[in-house]
């Protein structure tokens, strides 16, 4: 059973391009509010549950310890574009914590995953193989592991404390297929997206899982905040999540992951939303979230008229 | 109906995306060789068919006429890289016409477009606005342009020489939906590819264009030649029909166009192909691609063992 089309690329009346896909919104009951496809095959969510992956620095009073402001919190959420504020920020959130650019490890393909032989490269050539999407959240990570009281190195490891945390904070009761050490190797599922990112008080009946404690909500909450006040630090300049966060603000927290994956929540109606596209395309998740929050969220003229939500208009 | 899966997105064992379509290989005498998906399906060829449309600047006697070399032909075939060399080859193109590059014309939203108004703009302003990728095609224009003994001053509109030069190239006795100044609006036709660069002997018998006259065959082989001795200028580096034609040298043309279209021949076979994703994805269009070239043409194992052919992998 193929999946219906959720976004189509025209040129006049002429439809160049089509992009299929599923989408599904939950609400504060865990009752599917609106599907569309076959919303049961498993996909990797990605970068979309890198706000789940920054809830153990909030829980854990890592943010609190070393005084990470709103804008680095938001930073730690992040699949940022590489511009100077990003990398800096990153930084800044690494000097906090006495640390410095060399004890990141994202991309730098741990010796674990290549042989001990690659243990010797210096940090120099380390740092320039570092993926500079990923800054933020590995400084949250190397902040984490710091407040943990726990030697960085080789934070990236399942094995490790920090891993440990963010698999705590991801896992719940899920079920489906798992493993990976970056946490990427799980069942798309927008109860979990609202599990973090629903309106907290609402989230007692949720399915999978029946009460958000106290200190999860309001991890959850803080984290929706720094990225409504910091939507720039989320993605970047001219980025979907910048531009519709920087609309919507607090009204909507969203987060893009690769390969067409979308979730998104929407606090004051207790929704939770997660789309994939088929074919990987992003240009095609924004289209179709817009769309979604467009019907979902009321909104006056002047925000519907704004590029993104309306009518799934690309910002 | 649906289109079939093209190409597949994988990591590990797990399918992350998926890329259907439909493609077409042709033979000489323009029977059907394969054939999958909605091939009845009008889509917009683009810049696939940009050989096509240098055919006249051969045809002509441009080339001639300004000593256009194997490298500068292959550059008014191409959708290029914004690299150094292909910008100064257009230069050098449009200088031995006795042009400058102010009278280039591609991506300056000619004045017809968008109301008189717009041709107070300033050379400068025009020249900052053009779009790279298609300095040598508009080259190309220019050169043929002069040939003609004709002012280049709108080559891009319909009613100049050189678009009706070009539309010639592309027209035979076509039908489907016609338009644009650009000659974009055109039904997806392997006949069409395979009628400029298949082998010319063998197109006695082609359906649409029973016969390819002589100058044109002509024009088609030196095009062939130029591309398959100068592949860097019909794309530039790491580019997938870079790296193809580098590989199979005059066995294949390949021309990507926008939105998941593809086009090639085969000469030694007398084939034409012509694909298209329906989501529009050039990582799926070249494996597609590559796996069709894959399974007609014959080749060594060290031919199929590189990246790009052999199964459909990218380079």
């Amino acid at each position: 059973m193929e999946n219906p089309v959720l976004a189509e690329v025209t040129r006049g009346n002429v439809v160049k391009s089509r992009h299929r896909g599923a989408a599904i919104v939950v609400d504060a009951d865990g009752a599917v509010v609106f599907a569309t496809g076959d919303i049961e095959r498993a996909v990797f969510p990605r970068s979309a549950v890198k706000a789940l992956q920054a809830l153990p620095l909030l829980e854990s009073g890592a943010a609190d310890r070393y005084g990470l402001t709103e804008a680095e919190i938001a930073l730690a959420v992040s699949s940022h574009s590489g511009e100077p504020l990003h990398a800096e920020t990153s930084l800044a959130m690494l000097r906090k914590a006495g640390r410095e650019a060399a004890c990141l490890e994202c991309g730098a393909h741990w010796p674990s995953r290549r042989g001990r032989g690659a243990g010797a490269r210096s940090l120099r050539s380390r740092a320039e193989r570092l993926d500079e999407r990923f800054l933020g959240k590995h400084a949250g990570f190397v902040c984490l592991s710091c407040a943990l009281d726990e030697d960085p190195a080789g934070y990236v490891k399942a094995g490790h404390p920090v891993q440990q945390a963010v698999r705590g904070a991801l896992d719940g009761d899920r079920r489906g297929p798992r493993g990976g050490a970056d946490g990427h190797r799980w069942l798309l599922d927008p109860h979990l997206c609202r599990a973090a990112f629903g309106a907290g008080a609402r989230l007692r009946a949720l399915r999978h899982r029946p009460r958000l404690g106290p200190e999860r909500a309001k991890a959850a909450a803080r984290i929706r905040a720094a990225a409504a006040a910091h939507p720039f630090m989320v993605a970047g300049t001219g980025r979907f999540d910048t531009r519709l966060m920087g609309l919507l603000g607090a009204r909507a927290f969203t987060k893009t992951g690769a390969e067409g994956v979308y979730c998104a929540a929407l606090p004051e109606l207790g929704y939770g939303i997660a789309l994939k596209c088929d074919d990987g395309a992003g240009r095609a998740s924004e289209v179709a979230l817009g769309a979604l929050i467009a019907r979902f969220l009321p909104m006056d003229e002047a925000t519907q008229a704004a590029p993104g939500p309306r009518c799934g208009r690309r910002c």
